[in-house]
């Protein structure tokens, strides 16, 4: 089982996402996390996807997406040579005697206090997976009342950028 | 035009995203942005999507969302209950010379330096869109190379929750 990353920019068009995670659907692939956001460019989306699965498969994926109507580039981030993020918040059940002993956990990793109520804070994280993986692990104490991670983002080390084809 | 951002807890199958994306395409619907990521109980992902549109078709696909195959949840987070955040990760060019400035910006507004080569920085923020997009409109004197934005993901104030359904 192998892990890609594939990065797309493609046309901001309503098909196309649905385009997209039909391709993977049909051969009964999970996408593990998607993130679409907008770019530089109006009218152009960036997509990240990360999939896992069987490593020939996942080659066809990439060239079956690079043919899709609206997608415009695809790439591969390569670990060794891209930076990823996660975006995590985490709403923690903290009464006024706990609280304390979460902020100390957050500190830990500089993660930041973005919602206090007096049963609850709210906290936000970046970072890899493995951090954020490590801080959920830390809380573990408590009770998680709820949690969103976005997903991986990912950009290319260096000036490497990929462009989209007029 | 209303923005809407709905909160969705759906079975982790290979055909969920797809039947979602296909609800709004068929709808000539656009997804502003779409996050989809892990949840503390396994095979359950949670996905923030938002969508802009006329409020009575937003209001539709709410409810057809809801009655989709494995779907187990839905809920809309309006934004006086709720807290929002998005990441950015976004590389500019930026010879020595030029770094202390951009530096400069990134420190204004808590950004982190994630990648030095000698010819650029990357660099990442999370805030609300308008933190962001100011933060961008900072760099307008720079060259871009790329960016990338999860999209936005969401929690509601206090110990509010969405609960899947078994």
């Amino acid at each position: 089982m192998q892990k890609r990353v594939f990065q797309l920019l493609v046309n901001n068009t309503s098909g196309v996402l649905s385009r997209i995670a039909g391709l993977f659907s049909r051969r009964g692939y999970n996408v593990e996390s998607i993130t679409a956001g907008a770019t530089a460019a109006p009218r152009i989306t960036r997509i990240t996807i990360v999939a896992s699965g069987d490593e020939e498969i996942l080659e066809q994926i990439e060239k079956q997406l690079a043919k899709l109507e609206d997608v415009r580039n695809i790439r591969e981030l390569k670990p060794e040579a891209s930076v990823f993020r996660e975006l995590l918040m985490i709403k923690v059940r903290a009464t006024p005697d706990q609280r304390q002993s979460v902020i100390a956990i957050a500190d830990i990793f500089r993660a930041k206090i973005i919602d206090v109520s007096p049963e609850s804070l709210m906290i936000e994280l970046t970072g890899n997976q493995q951090k954020i993986d490590a801080f959920i692990g830390l809380l573990d104490g408590y009770e998680i009342l709820e949690q969103a991670r976005t997903g991986i983002a990912g950009l290319g080390r260096g000036t490497d950028q990929i462009v989209y084809i007029d």
